[in-house]
């Protein structure tokens, strides 16, 4: 199965690659001999998935995220992913490169699948525009995240903004933005604090709709401005989400992504107090959950191809001692949730509920992904030639979420006791069965970097 | 080559059908042994095109279309099309059944390549309503063809409409409207007439863009009110692709087709004058060809998915004794251009020019249209499985296109002149060779009529 | 108090015209002597209401309105409306004269306040497109009424609107379109009939929303084309109301009118079973109320000026024997609400709610409709040369709204029981006072017809 | 003639207000006497214009604004303006006080006629905010102005914006805003001189049309975030207008103003090379000139109200001295434009074009202006009890602009050799003939200093 066909066919994999198709019974595929033999009999075999944003190790708030390369991509493998993108962070005052040596330091020889890196651009200058060309031309990273968030962390003001378009504009490098008005929401931060609104419901209230739907137009008209493609992380709200379908319309080389937790979860989750009011801690990230009605509009998104990826934001802090440096102060919550594990499994769950179809499901967690960050054919699809990352997907197994029993470094599940139908049952990463039948048979170190093409949607 | 993937690959084929794709080179490939080697070395090989919009000998304004299905049929080849879905029409005050059984009976034996039906439902009633579910159920025809333009021929009013739509969404079947409001054109022609403005050119300014888009609009609503899916017909004013924009942004099922004409002809050629003024009249068709600055719509929505299908709605009238039944009087010419033979080049042209990429080439000209019409996978991809329809292009060959060397029933060309780079070397329909570098091998009868699914776009 | 302006001024009179305004208190006013003097003292002055869409003793359904005019305008002026607009109705077969004869015949000699007349056309033709001409001359009648709903009756086809359109276009008449599509609108009447479902409410689910704004949207693309300007009857509907904002955005020549049952009722009411399930006839009109929520959006557009006039649609018909004909089918219901008398009262309540400022309810309910039907400055306001129509309004009384009370000759009250704060004292017809603090002074006969000039809002 | 009606009235003045209207003829006009009567047969009578957006002796640039409050209000009166509204500007690190003690300082006893202020908020800080409060309640100042341009001069970021709104939305201030996103175009400015585009012709390339949307855009979100109305100062792009036509249809309170500059000149101008290539300096201001084709839609915002407002920005330079500041580097050419003399006769010629209405005309220059600042019924209309500002206008009278006869300090006119049909033949300002025929009679210090209500606009 993979975006645009459903078939009946054996897949023929030698070394790392997949080599041949057949269709099943054929002469062909009755020919083929191998060493080894996967049935996957009344399973669907899908293109591994790849999450295109997470955060292993990320620094943020004082802590760190609580997943490393080593369980982080064990959990993703665990969850259907073969591939994850992260983002290298470039110190302020610093280079992209220290960014990147330090995650390559980090990731090398830990990850159980393959990985390639974004890099966020903490400071713009001459210095670093220059260095953005470098890294296209190597593929090193040819994708660089800036924020409308953070004032003084990850922030950039506008003119910082254009520059970096206007560079991506001529090097091919893809634009990724947090879009969301973090001056005007550090300003409803202080007043919420100031007036005593310190229970986490409060990160959802202060980070108004509004404020996302504006940063998004805004990062709209200024990649328009340097005649640069645009990709808007984790959109959350339906106005955001109408904004980037209007830039869509007028043929703007503007997309957008999703996470499981906007489709899945909502205000109602953040507002949950449980034993001492700070249960709703859990599921702060930013952007925020938003109202439930939200999730419609999303998954019409999805649907539309208004959206045209879901990755997770995975960023996980434990509820002990990181998400509780909060207590009594919204704003010091670490901003993240897990998720890396649960993406395809929430997703087949849409399928199973007639939100999307199922060729629909494998290109919004495979495929697109693969395409809008330069590694297609590689990855993202059953060819000829890709690599052998390969799902079998039991889709009537059922299971239950919870954190006693998912592979994520953290001590909770945002998604504890929902029943989902659908599991992987074997996965495959460039040829190696990792996982098969709730064994895992991966290491660490097997996972290897990915130099990448530049955006494949660019006409 | 197919819409999501360009890769090195061999394909093998048994009978009718593609069993196995293997990687260039690979062992498995080297493995394979074949009765006949097909070397498609510096060339293309893509799924076979899918025209989902013809009238061969379709009777209209007294005289009728000058292909028939075995001069049409083989054209469609020459030009890369191995399937075409013609329409059949239901007499006023007759049945479905009669329109098909006289549309089987013009093209059973006299076909080159595949086909298969849509109905004209010329006359909406009680039994008609009943005979459309058995046509969907059986696969025979599972999409109709109303109009809201031609009173007196084949127009129907807002509530056959509605009716046929309720029961559109009842069965599963996909509605095709011909969006002009016919009657107020009417008003417009017997005024544009009166007044002496009898030249092809008033063709174009009668039907208005505002009257095409009104009906877009129309159409749509009334899909909504009957819950069914849309599927609007030779879209050509940048206005009603507006509405078909924002119905789809809606996430409502509505789909847009244009045809090669509105993307490269334009009010000018009506407007062409020749020796005696009436050149324009091989450029008379409805809806009908619009100011130049409407192509570049139509290339946006086609970029944007706005625009899914480009077929040909292929209905050829020779100027000499057809199109002349005009003369003095543009309401009487014939309404319809030649161009089964020239789509696939044409929109190849398209992605030279850099206005579509390969993929997209192959997604709005082989793979959609299958999906769309419940045709796939057995028509439009490569896969295991599929039927052996494979064109093998030549991305670099430069040809000219003329009535000259043409191989449909026409005496002229609507792009007469034109030089395109890119053409078809060898065609094979089910796994048969039926072209291959300018030699004809083909024969009527060898296409066979198809069933269909319904539209495999709806969730 | 006039749309403008909020002032403390006196009022002079010399016969039927108001001569002088002068700042209270000035030696001006001081200087003036008068017959009669009205104290206004702790009330609003304001100009007579001017209700633009009234049908007295219209031939409906089998029966007829019940209001005369004599009683309907006697209700007009006690409800402190000054002049109404009435449809005279061309028969089908007959001439836009003859039915102007008629409507004459009705209101000479027995109107208490003036009158005018709009002119439904129900039969366009060539003959009655000559007619327009001579009575927008004359002044007569300047803007005349066409129905894309009521097919049989008054429904007009999209040819036929054109035409009149075109002659607006040339002769400067307003084209006023009760803008519901009742060829779709009776599929959906017959099917709920054939299902059983007959009770009164079904009239509001038969006509659905989208058909109103479906015509809305037609009506205005045919203006286009003709180049005329559209005014919407009785919007009801929110879609409806923002196609004609976007027409207006666009700086065509769209109006639109809505009426306070659509701003005070809503589907509830038609869904009111009482003892017999019967009830929701009185609330039975077309268009139909609509869902509650459409009435934010209602008010909304009378702030925004996407709407310009609030009148009536007055139409009464007795519950008894009247509304008892469509007992056990809604569709045999006469359409149609008492309303003359409670127009003022009712927008009042609105500025006490906060919903608009006096000055706008000045606007729409006498200024707006007098420039849009060519009676200002003669009706409308208040200034030195305009007619003394005016109303002595006490905003702090507190009436109940009753049929045991009212003045219309219909059994019951749309809007019974209701609490409203402000009630008309006194108000003058050209000069003469008929009705003063709840004697009724006027008298059938003094009311008389007035020629008008066309729309004063088209540049 | 006011921005509602047309009529022959004769008006009586006592003092310095108007006390009564009537009609001309009348037995009330007749019994009239008069110290003074002025004829104003074969003349318009109209309220004297309000311009509410001036920069008179403003320090821009390191120089400053040629006009001083004598001249420029003398000016003012020439061209039939009776009432301006300046900007008072708070030093950056100063107060509100010190700015409006300045303002007072340079306009007290040499002001022609009437004058207002609104406030220039440089530094938004909790103790300005206090300071609004007092200016609100005193009537000394009740709009107060925001830039998102000009960073480092007037630049406010978004955080103070939005306090400085959310202040307006609790004390009835109106925001006014100059949208132009300053961070952004300081990058552009940067990169054109670096490139050598000097000229002012760069000056409207570099301030691109986007970047006026998008400001727009983010001041209406924060706008509606902060529950505040909001005033958009010099609109001069289509797509900042459709911004705010959006807003509008969604009821929210959202204003906007555009120039004449914006109305009759363009880019063109701007481009224009004189002598020395330099002539474009006397166009250069801030939002800049814009192509041609955007006047057709600023005339359609003035139509259709989603503009309200048409005011100068009278910000003069001389061309010698000032404007040659910026020779060889177009951000040094001070901003701004004369014509607080022109935008009366401007806007006439504009309904001689048929652009707009006799009254629509006194709307967007008299009225409206007055009630959205606080200043009407004093000023903006005529009607007992009103500040007795007249116009006696000349309708057919024809004019050329000129330097060389214009009274507006700067040496040079943007409509330099235009011919206008229309001009002012008589001025009263309170009562007094300020210029009659030619003759001026006023004198400094006749204008008093107005307090004023809030916005009047607001629900």
């Amino acid at each position: 199965m993979t975006a645009t066909d459903e078939l009946h066919a054996d897949v023929l994999i030698e070394g790392e690659r997949i080599v041949a198709l057949a269709a099943t019974g054929s002469a062909a595929a009755e020919a083929w001999t191998a060493d080894t033999v996967i049935d996957a009999t009344g399973h669907y075999v899908i293109p591994g998935g790849v999450d295109a944003h997470t955060h292993m190790e990320l620094p943020f708030g004082g802590t760190a995220a609580s997943d490393t390369f080593e369980t982080g991509t064990r959990a993703a493998a665990w969850g259907g992913t073969t591939t994850i993108v992260d983002f290298a962070v470039q110190p302020v005052g610093g280079t992209l490169r220290e960014g990147l040596d330090a995650w390559h330091a980090k990731a090398d020889g830990n990850c159980a699948i393959d990985y390639a890196f974004h890099t966020i651009v903490s400071d713009v200058n001459d210095s670093v525009l220059k260095e953005m060309d470098t890294l296209v031309d190597s593929g090193e990273s040819t994708s660089f995240k800036l924020f409308m968030a953070y004032p003084g962390v990850f922030y950039s003001d506008d003119g910082r903004i254009l520059r970096a378009m206007q560079r991506g504009a001529a090097n091919g490098a893809l634009t990724m933005m947090h879009a969301e008005n973090g001056i005007a929401i550090d300003v409803l931060v202080e007043q919420a604090l100031a007036a005593g609104r310190t229970a986490p419901r409060y990160h959802g209230e202060v980070r108004r709709e509004l404020l996302e739907a504006e940063a998004t137009h805004r990062a709209i008209r200024l990649a328009q401005v340097a005649g640069s493609p645009l990709y808007v992380v984790h959109v959350s709200a339906a106005s955001a989400l109408a904004e980037i379908a209007e830039a869509r319309d007028a043929g703007l080389n503007v997309f957008g992504e999703t996470c499981p937790q906007y489709l899945f979860l909502s205000t109602d989750n953040l507002a949950e107090e449980g034993a001492d009011g700070f249960e709703g801690a859990k599921y702060v990230c930013s952007t925020p959950l938003r109202p439930r009605e939200h999730q419609d509009a999303l998954w019409r998104g999805l649907r539309t191809n208004d959206l045209q990826v879901v990755s997770t934001d995975h960023c996980p802090f434990c509820f002990t001692g990181q998400k509780e440096l909060g207590r009594g102060d919204f704003s010091k919550i670490p901003n993240g949730l897990p998720g890396v594990e649960n993406r395809m499994d929430l997703l087949h769950q849409a399928v199973v509920d007639g939100r999307i179809t199922r060729r629909r499901w494998v290109e919004i967690a495979c495929t697109t992904p693969a395409r809008m960050f330069g590694l297609h054919p590689r990855k993202g699809t059953i060819a000829p030639g890709a690599d052998a990352d390969l799902v079998v997907y039991d889709p009537t197994a059922v299971q239950t979420v919870s954190a006693a029993t998912h592979h994520m470094n953290v001590d909770y599940s945002a998604y504890e006791g929902r029943q989902l139908t659908g599991r992987v049952r074997t996965v495959l990463s460039r040829g190696t069965v990792v996982l098969d039948g709730g064994d895992w048979r991966g290491r660490a170190g097997h996972g290897t970097f990915l130099r990448r093409d530049t955006c494949q949607y660019l006409v």
